[in-house]
């Protein structure tokens, strides 16, 4: 199978046995933004799946492709990308037509979701695992009871919920957890506050360890506001697993060790879920587009997640 | 077929047709908390089931039973119930041995849901729906694309998360949901900070229509926590509606006008969803149990919801 996630700076891909193991792997510049990037981007998915492809023990058998943005799985389209450009891409077809192969499709947050609760840190959860990658933004995949549940492209955006005061946001709103816990929110904070640079999280996390005041206190205010974000996830949906991903996640028991206090303190006669870090890294989403493929050629149905 | 709801005060039952439609209904007072309650319990529903199974054009097919509390839909059991006192009952089995048919047994929020979603405010939608119940307590039933989400009988206690900043909750936690945004709170919370007396949220509801300042004030920490909630519910599940039930929803639009108007603030890219007030009333959890045993019946499944 190979497996392509078009990334905000690099695509990447995988070429995996049946049971997800890691053959080879590719990445590239993802096309810039402007007229025409879903064909060049179709194109490019389309040569890494030749090149990795030929590399297979036999030919392909299928290939998946996963994009950021809102995607809608059901119908094969990409809906919306902000910072792609696009809207309304049939994604599904053009590749599938790039490539001569049955083809997945799908999002690339919910295709990393799958790919850690089947392979990485949730493997072996058989029911309700939440992926919550702290990255650039935020956004939660859902898999219910091992099923990944999509709403159309709309559900999981928790990245845009109120969760602190007067943080003002891309989006309009104020206080958005994006704003104050992903992992360019706590470096942004970090800077404006102490007006010292920081080029990203992981150095504000050197400094939180090293028990710098500014540091610690912008840290703790995203670890309230992803807290109050567990707390409504394990409210709603009460999953046995978050698996927390992204660039912040790298920051690993600094992050998750205060998060699982203050969840702890959160919650009463609910579900407590395991928080746990992500394993698969950058991979995750690719890996997923490669597990949706083995879906399609199983199932023969043209899309996924 | 014949729905029972086991309420904490009464227990209501309904006979229905193929279709839904109420042909007969009883109710008698639930049987009170205390040693063999949930055999007292079992007796009065399979003596509800006969009275009103009798009553129909022929002999009952299947009859569903329906309680409060943490239910386990799989396991036919009801886990927990702090009001009537029980704990891992199979009630599924004793409903069964007591009416001789084939049985359904679920949850009667759940179950309220269901009924809803096929029956009353969301008939006909067939992506996901909310059913907020608020009367005494707060929790919220799941149909995700039209199937209930249970996991195990802990989804949707979203009556215990932190909302406002000090209200003490009976959960040990403070600010939760239930603590301002039930009807129960809403009257206690009236007369606390007025002095006055207020028999229930009913009657704060008509001192908010005349203007009377305390109550609006109230009124609108209720609203300002419902639709953080509702706003937290349509970020992570993005559901098409959300039902708004229980004591409250009786005063329409003095609440669903700024209920919509507080959760479209706290809203960007996401879903809105169509926010209603239930049909059903206080029959949405026997009818739930009915459209249970008509599953039943149909697939010869033993539980439900």
């Amino acid at each position: 199978m190979v497996g392509v996630d078009v990334g905000g700076t690099f695509t990447k891909a995988v070429l995996t046995d049946a049971t997800g193991t890691v053959l080879a792997e590719a990445h590239r510049p993802t096309p810039r933004p402007g007229p025409g990037v879903a064909e060049r981007v179709v194109e490019l998915a389309g040569r890494l799946t030749e090149e990795l492809g030929v590399r297979g023990p036999a030919p392909l058998a299928a290939a998946g492709l996963v994009v950021p943005g809102t995607v809608d799985e059901r119908h094969g389209t990409a809906v919306h990308s902000e910072n792609l450009g696009w809207r309304d891409v049939p994604f599904a077809d053009l590749f599938a037509r790039r490539t001569g192969l049955p083809v997945a499709f799908g999002h690339d947050v919910r295709a990393g979701g799958l790919a850690e609760s089947r392979l990485g840190a949730a493997a072996g959860v058989r029911d309700t695992v939440v992926f919550l990658p702290l990255g650039t933004g935020i956004a939660a995949a859902l898999l219910l009871d091992g099923r990944p549940y999509a709403a159309g492209g709309a559900a999981g955006e928790i990245g845009h919920v109120r969760v602190a005061s007067d943080e003002p946001c891309v989006c309009g709103l104020t206080g958005c957890l994006e704003a104050v816990a992903s992992a360019a929110a706590v470096a942004r904070r970090y800077r404006r506050a102490s007006g010292r640079p920081a080029d990203g999280a992981k150095e504000v996390a050197a400094l939180v360890a090293a028990g710098d005041p500014v540091a610690v206190a912008v840290w703790r205010e995203a670890v309230d506001a992803l807290a109050a974000a567990v707390c409504w996830l394990a409210a709603v949906l009460a999953p046995h697993t978050v698996v927390i991903g992204g660039g912040l996640s790298s920051a690993g028991d600094l992050l998750l060790d205060p998060l699982n206090r203050r969840v702890t303190d959160g919650l009463t006669f609910h579900r407590r879920p395991v928080i746990t870090r992500a394993l698969l890294g950058d991979r995750a989403g690719a890996l997923g587009a490669a597990l949706l493929a083995a879906e399609t050629a199983t199932t023969g149905r043209p899309t996924g997640v």
